[in-house]
């Protein structure tokens, strides 16, 4: 079985950008925010099957991690009640999909997260996706600012009841920022990449899981920088006197997110199997195909089948991974 | 020759730091600024015999290219005044080293940014540095702010000032931040290479080479996350309809500022050989050795003679490219 980690609906039936314009529009102008979208089973079965769903299946994989489309949680917008709404809505439209197509979707949540608000409501929105609505995850955004960093690391108490409430449902955070504002980092370029990296050593420097030893975190696009820099890391660690950045990965997991052959060889040749994640964001940032091969840029499966790994670690990164991190997978 | 286009002056005499703590101080309370810093040839030869150069010797390495302190440029203090005193007295020193060591040393200035200052001080300071005092380059921090890049991209005209003196001079400059403030990044583990990959982005998104065809830029730390994701960049600039990014190795460069044989590997099978620049950032980020082996963690010349590159690349690598891409050097 082949699971992917990492994918967001972004093939969403467009009443959920228009609820969302509304809803900006609404904020702007003091009107009543508006109601919830409408959209129709056939509308999100289409969206899918035409899709995620097809490229699953022509690629010889099962199973997808899927949340709500990332660049689009938007957690710049400053006002909890707008974030609260646009998360329920995100989430909810997911949720019908892994109900639609169960055993191809599991959902992870997006959180209403603000830059300047607290934290109770993505913990509140976490337990209702977890508990009622059955998700295996969910999407945490170090930089609600969308770009401009002004709130705390991961490792400050400030975060502290979410990663709570992830150890009682046992379910793990992918860390996963949203569009960017600032002029300075592309999305997709450079802002997702430059988050995974900056929190890879925040966790170096704090000690957040002598707090919470059965935290899980997933690292997306590879884990940023970190991989193609472990000596730079191994040695920062020891000069700083931190523990070995290896303590990391009794917590820290990385997904394979990486479009190109030497960059999944790189990650295998560091990283061990037991800590990487088959994981393709396809129909992602990266849509397309490499003119060279005519293979598709996001078909990571065909690099990690390249890489020489032995059966049992390919099962480690397809499957048995995933299980572990994501444990109510299996339920 | 081996020339190693990366180091800074990190054990510049105590007086230096002692003239940049009155400096502050003066700024803080109102008083004169206090005067340049004297320190005699006597603690400049010993600190630096003692340190680079014989680790240089150590190596079978010729020459390094050496610039002030990068994380003491601290742009983020907002006063022209101070920043112009600050990167004269830096640069007078690094000077100093040149002069003392000729066939060691070459100097590369520090410029006098400042957040919301223009750019005419860093054009002065780069032309006195240039042409009065024989430098070969420069460092161009991206993000004078600090961690909080609030200022425009490099691609912005802000900048393009600064890149006609630097191709009227014909040296290049290396794209370096100093110093984080904001807690999110570590600056050795994150702001460094995050500002890499950064710019590398806005380089696929503008068009600054068109307007500047023979400046010439070095992305330091083997390019923050830009070689690791090589495929990702491929495929967003087809995406997004840039012209392909094997465009921008006409005038980008890498060095070879990463610290384990992995790293190295990949950085040497995805950029070709014409593009990458010896470098280590000895007496920089990552100080000490690899348990495992007992290397140095930036001995980097270890590293690139276990790539397998052909003579004729290695000595591109070593030697021909930093002399293409920095051309005073061979004055």
């Amino acid at each position: 079985m082949i699971i992917d980690c990492h994918g967001h609906y972004t093939t969403a039936p467009s009443p959920l950008q228009d609820f969302r314009a509304a809803q900006l529009a609404a904020l702007q102008d003091g009107s009543a925010p508006p109601a919830a979208p409408a959209i129709g089973d056939d509308a999100i079965v289409e969206s899918i099957e035409a899709n995620q769903l097809r490229i699953l299946r022509e690629r010889g994989a099962d199973l997808m991690i899927f949340s709500p489309r990332a660049s689009a949680m938007a957690h710049h917008v400053d006002d909890p009640a707008v974030a609260r709404a646009w998360a329920r809505a995100s989430n909810d439209l997911v949720h019908r999909v892994a109900g639609l197509f169960p055993t191809h979707f599991a959902a992870a949540c997006q959180l209403p997260q603000t830059p300047s608000g607290g934290i109770d409501d993505a913990v509140d929105e976490l337990r209702r996706c977890v508990s009622e609505l059955g998700f295996v995850g969910c999407l945490l955004n170090p930089d609600p600012s969308g770009g401009f960093w002004t709130g705390p690391p991961l490792t400050d108490p400030h975060w502290y009841p979410l990663y709570e409430a992830l150890v009682a449902l046992d379910v793990p955070a992918m860390v996963h920022v949203s569009a960017s504002r600032n002029p300075n980092f592309h999305d997709l370029g450079a802002h997702y990449l430059n988050a995974d990296t900056s929190i890879f050593m925040q966790l170096v420097l704090g000690d957040l899981f002598q707090d919470f030893p059965t935290l899980r975190l997933v690292i997306p696009h590879g884990g940023g920088a970190v991989p193609y820099h472990w000596g730079r890391y191994h040695g920062l660690a020891t000069r700083l006197g931190r523990p070995p950045i290896t303590d990391l990965l009794r917590n820290v997991f990385f997904d394979t997110a990486v479009y190109h052959q030497p960059g999944i060889d790189l990650l295998h040749q560091v990283i061990p199997a037991d800590n990487i994640l088959f994981a393709s964001e396809m129909l992602g940032a990266v849509r397309g195909n490499n003119p060279e091969t005519g293979e598709s840029w996001d078909h990571t499966k065909l690099y990690i089948d390249r890489t020489g790994l032995d059966p049992e670690d390919l099962r480690k990164v397809y499957e048995d991974n995933a299980r572990r991190v994501f444990p109510r997978l299996s339920r």
